[in-house]
Order: C-alpha cells, then sequence, then structure tokens
C-alpha cells in the first residue's frame, strides 16, 4: 500500500505535457528539434523541460550530434529515463488475469497470470491484488517506483471515472471498478475498455507513433476496433465508438446478439465461427482448434467458414477505410492465431471493397500475443500520468 | 479583374485565428468570454482582436450584458460585421452551375444558375466565369467587396492545390480547376469535393457548431458523408474518407460502379432506385418522379424498393455511428425529395443496427435545397479567409 504516494499527473503547462509526450512516444530529441516540431521558442522547450528532467523523468544524452552546418555548439537529445518509474497493467477476461509491469517506455519488464474461477466482483478484485501484489516484487525494486496500475476489460467502460457500466462476459453492470481497486492496491488506478488500451499502446508506443489516423481491429470472440483521428483517440460521443464488430456487412446473414442481423460478429465472432463449423460438419462438439486443424489439413467445407468469416472482417475494414480513411490498419487479436487461413480473404474483400484510393492503404494482419492486451492497459496508465 | 487585390489569409498568430472562427461560429462574444473559452488572457484577446477590428471585420457591440455580480465595467461583445467582405460559392453539376453569393456569415444574399450544355473544361469554365460575373454585379457594391470564389464539385479534390483528381460525372482527370478559375475571374479561388464542402458549413454555420463530431449524409445520384471527428474535418490519409456510399450492406447484394458488391450506393443511389423501379414494374422508362408518385399511391412494389433502400441507407448510417459515434447525423441531399418514403426505414434500421448507446444519437432527416451546395461552396471559401 502507498498510502502517501503523490499519484498526480506530472502534466504541467501545455508545453511541458507536448515536450515530454514527443520525447517519450518518438524518442530522444533535441531541445532545437523539439522546438522546430512544437512551434516553441527554445527558451519555452528548456522551461518546459527543467521540471521533468529535475524529477528525474527526463535527461541529457551525451551531445552526438550537431544543430546544423556552422553550428558552434553540439545538441544535447533529451531522453526518457524508462525506468524512473514502473506501471502495472492488468487485463481481466472471463477466466484469467493477464499482468505485466511495464516501463516508463512501455516495455515489459515481466509478466504474471492468475485464473479465475469466479467472476463477480470481489473474487475478481481479490486475485487482482494477488496478482498486483506479485508483479511488484520481481524484482522488489519494482514496488517503490510504481505508483500506477491500469486495468481493461472488454465492455462499456467510462474512463474518466473508472466505471465499468456494462461487461457481458463478467456479467458486471454498473461497477465502480477504479476505485475499489485503488482502495484495495493503495495504486492511482486507470480503467479502460481492452481494445481501446491497446489502440493506446500502439498510438504512443507501437505502429501507430506519429499517424494522424490510424486503425486497430482486434478479432476473437469480440470483434472491435480502435480508431485514432485527427491525432487522438475516437470515443464516441454516447461512449460508442469503433464497434466493427457491429458494421453489417449482409443484410440476409444471421442474427446477432447485438439485436441486428448481418453483422460481422455474427459471421466472424469466435462463437460464430464454431457454430458454422459444427453445422457444416454435423459434429455438435467440434472446437475451433479442431475447426483450425481440419481446415488447415483441406477440409474444404471448414475452409469455407474460415473464408466467408475473413471475407466479413475484411469487408467491415474496408467501411473503416471508407469512411475515417485511416494511414495505416492493424488487424490482430487471438483469434488470429489462425491467420493463415484469415489472411487472404480479408485482403481480397478488403481490396474490393475500398473505394479509389483508400486500398492503399496498408494492412498489417498478424497474431497478438495475450500479454500486449495487458500491456495496453499498463500503456493507459502511462499515458495517465503524462495527460492532464 | 482584381489583379491588385491582397487575397492573403486573415489568419495571424493562432490566437487571432481562434478569436475570429469563435466569433464568427458562436455569434457575439465577449473578451471576458473569449478569454474564458479559449484559454487565454485577456490582453491576449484584446491583442488578437485589434488588427481584426481595424481592418473592420469584427466590431463591438453596444455594452449590453455585465460580465458577473459586482463587476463594475460592461462587456461589449465582439461581433462579425458580415457585410465587410463577400464570397461567391459554385456548385457545378453535369448539367448545371448553381450559384450564390454569401456574406462573412456565409448568409445567402443572392442566387443564380445557368445551364451547361457541354462538360468540357473549357466550355464549364466560360460558363463558370459568366455566372460569376453576373453574381458580382446583384447588386454592383458586391463587386468590389468580393475576392474569394468558392467552387465545389464531386469527385475526388486535392482541396490543397486546387486540383479535381477525378470526376466521373464530369469525365474530368487531373483538372487544375482552382488556378485555370483564378486566372479567368482574378479571384483567390478554392476547389473542394462537395460534400465536404457542405459539412464545412454546417460546421461552422449550421447544425454542426460547436459539436466535437458530426456527420452529414447526403442522399442522390451518389451517397455520401462529410465527418467531422475530434473537431475537425476527416479527410483521409489517401484523400478518401466518407464513402457511406461504398461501404457494404449486403454481401449477396448487387454489383456497384466502384467494383464492390451491395453497396449502400448500388441500392440506394437514384440510378439504382430507378433501375430495380423500371424492373419491379416491368416499365423500362418509368422516371424517379413517377416511381415516386406511384409509391406514394400505395404502389406495393414500388414501395418495397424505396424501404430497401432506405434500410440500406439506415444499415451505412449505424456503420457511421458505432465506427465514429458523432453528436448528431443529418440525412439530406436532393434524393429526400421523397424523404416520406425513406424516413420510416432509415429510422428503423438504424435503430436495429446502432450498437447500445449509439442509437441515441440523434437523426435529422431533411431536404436539401440545391442552393445549399452553393453555398457549402462559399463556406470553404469563408474558411480559406479565416484559416492559416
Ligand atoms: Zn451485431
Ligand atoms: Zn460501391
Amino acid at each position: 500500500m502507498f498510502p502517501g504516494s503523490d499519484t498526480g499527473s506530472l502534466a504541467g503547462a501545455p508545453a511541458a505535457t507536448a515536450v515530454f509526450t514527443t520525447v517519450l512516444t518518438e524518442g530522444p530529441v533535441s531541445r532545437v528539434g523539439l522546438a522546430r516540431r512544437l512551434g516553441l521558442s527554445s527558451a519555452a522547450v528548456t522551461k518546459a523541460a527543467r521540471p521533468l528532467i529535475e524529477l528525474g523523468y527526463l535527461h541529457e544524452l551525451a551531445a552526438t550530434e550537431r544543430t546544423g552546418p556552422g553550428a558552434g555548439r553540439p545538441a544535447s537529445p533529451l531522453a526518457v529515463r524508462a525506468d524512473r518509474e514502473f506501471f502495472v497493467g492488468v487485463k481481466i477476461t472471463a477466466d484469467e488475469l493477464i499482468g505485466v509491469i511495464c516501463d516508463l517506455c512501455a516495455q515489459v519488464r515481466a509478466t504474471a497470470r492468475r485464473p479465475l474461477t469466479d467472476t463477480d466482483v470481489d473474487s475478481v478484485l481479490a486475485e487482482v491484488g494477488r496478482l498486483v501484489d506479485g508483479l511488484l516484487d520481481t524484482p522488489p525494486e519494482h514496488r517503490h517506483r510504481t505508483r500506477r496500475l491500469g486495468l481493461s476489460l472488454s465492455g462499456d467502460v467510462d474512463h474518466t471515472t473508472g466505471l465499468v457500466r456494462y461487461s457481458p462476459f463478467l456479467h458486471w453492470r454498473h461497477v465502480p471498478l477504479g476505485e475499489r481497486a485503488a482502495r484495495l492496491t493503495g495504486l492511482a488506478v486507470t480503467v479502460e475498455n481492452d481494445v481501446k488500451a491497446l489502440t493506446a499502446a500502439e498510438h504512443w508506443f507501437g505502429e501507430g507513433v506519429g499517424a494522424e489516423s490510424f486503425a486497430l481491429v482486434t478479432v476473437g470472440t469480440g470483434i472491435g476496433c480502435g480508431l485514432v483521428v485527427n491525432g487522438r483517440l475516437v470515443s464516441g460521443a454516447y461512449g460508442v465508438a469503433g464497434e466493427i464488430g457491429h458494421v453489417v456487412v449482409d443484410a440476409s446473414g444471421p442474427d446477432c446478439h447485438c439485436g441486428g442481423r448481418g453483422c460481422v460478429e455474427s459471421i466472424a465472432g469466435t462463437d460464430a465461427i464454431v457454430a458454422q463449423a459444427r453445422e457444416r460438419t454435423g459434429h455438435p462438439d467440434l472446437t475451433l482448434d479442431e475447426a483450425v486443424t481440419l481446415a488447415r489439413g483441406g477440409h474444404e467445407l471448414l475452409r469455407g467458414v474460415f473464408t466467408r468469416a475473413g471475407n466479413a472482417i475484411g469487408c467491415g475494414i474496408a467501411a473503416v477505410a471508407n469512411l475515417v480513411g485511416p494511414t495505416r490498419i492493424v488487424v490482430s487479436g487471438e483469434g488470429l492465431a489462425a491467420y493463415d487461413l484469415f489472411d487472404a480473404p480479408i485482403r481480397t474483400s478488403f481490396e474490393r471493397q475500398a473505394f479509389g484510393a483508400a486500398a492503399r492503404c496498408p494492412l498489417t494482419i498478424r497474431p497478438l500475443p495475450f500479454e500486449e492486451w495487458a500491456r495496453g492497459a499498463a500503456a493507459v496508465s502511462i499515458q495517465s500520468l503524462v495527460l492532464p
């Protein structure tokens, strides 16, 4: 417990936030480079950086480059001290907690998992407490430099208040998760939707760095999407955004659990794939793994299920490209463990349905290690240190 | 011709742009109100406003309100001088030019139209010149206060350079329209995609004022969408955005001219509606107006065509709401002259497909007078005066 710890955000003046964010996300930058990039005077950069240096978050690297031809004074780039502070990230799933401890640059220093046998709030919180406790001791010096914990889970989350409005798979409604976890752990807690958290990690520390816009599509039981547009995460005026799983792609398709019909998720979500695979093979107990194995072995009916699913995902991604026009789109998620089966149909239908130059948007299709979800939660926690 | 006219943007320091934009879009505001809203000091507001007052763009209203209880000095709100400058806007369609002249607040002062018999660039430009010339003389005092012309047309337009990359219905490719129109008229010319221009008008002078995000969907021969997200128009990293017409809603639907299948436009565009109406009635010459009349009279097969079209539009709008979550959505366009036939199916399918709280997004469905398109072009021209 850290009752006396100061967990306030570092953010001071807008210039300080801009300087810290730029160095953190883009790597070492000279003061001159910062001034140019942020449209600030050199004096303003120096003034903004001073308290961050004094607190040990930034430091000056040895001078390695000159500011330009004839410039007399070498430029000493400012860099982040990654081990100044650590952050715990925990992703809550229906049957397991996945935890990481990251440094200030979102590099994972240790990971841990705990199975969940119950999904009631008290049991989950107790397990979160044990998981966090373990991470803070690996190695023990982490503990006194960790003041923040990020939690993420699928569902409708109010990031501002840490309230879980609704999480269908945990059967939670109106759970003040942030408040309860803070009381339990003594840490300053952020709570975020898991897809938005993963998008935050990509935006600050991954493929989204420097992009004015990009999209991260996650494929699994649910199909979600995090969107950055005009440099900021899209949250939706009513708290809903990036719900690519419930974009209609087949008006005569299957009913969806959302009440709609022919949504991407009703065709390409893991449950939908398993249901179709069982129906087509007549094996009511067929598992996803078995369906993948059979399809890889050449089972035509099952290949058809994955092709249809990939096509639906490709149409959904094309809708994102046609409407929002991101710089790049990353498609990932545990569902893409079978991405050899998805890759071609996703690309084919994306290329057919992307309008004109929107087809130039590069698609990265890759599996997603489960720890990445927890790292996303930690990234949101890092942002809460940096941003106002 | 205005060879000696200074057509540079008014934008100076960011503070000046912010002050002018706020007063222009939100109406008279006191200096104190501006300082509070923009996070500036009173001195900074006064400094930013001074040149705008000296140039006659802003003026002080008589003091009508006090800044607060006990405040000694009455606050004199700053307001825009609407007739300080006029702006011509012209929308180019395949068979007609529609023109307006607007004041600085985008109020239409006069309108004019000219039929087009040819769509080659030279003929269209010659007609644009005549249309502009006529508008500048109604009344004649407009002429010496007009330095800017906004053009809009459907297609792929590079707003920055005034280049029309591709306009299918005019059969234009790589036409330097801005440059040629500027040489012809002596005015500073902006060129913008028509839907984006209309969205700019709504954003600054219509239902989008003050909204962090909103969407304008236009229904007609083409089905388009202008999106404002995080306070700014979405342009798309590859120049494509808001292409709701080519979002797939029915994987087994008709082929679309874009090369895709089952796009919204392939079901609900004017041409698609006419084609379906002819097929269902067996009348190969049936017009849209006749189809509307018959459907209004209760012709079930034709009502079905409009219902299917409305459903497709509703699914497309739901995709916008699910992905981007705008504060409000306006559905408009000449296709909605028959909006009594569209209204219910659009709403029904929107409500079914909008995910959770996204259904709370208010839909405004209304016809669009054709002059509004030209006003959109003028609004972009006004923005080019104000913004850097
Ligand atoms: Zn659904
Ligand atoms: Zn299409």
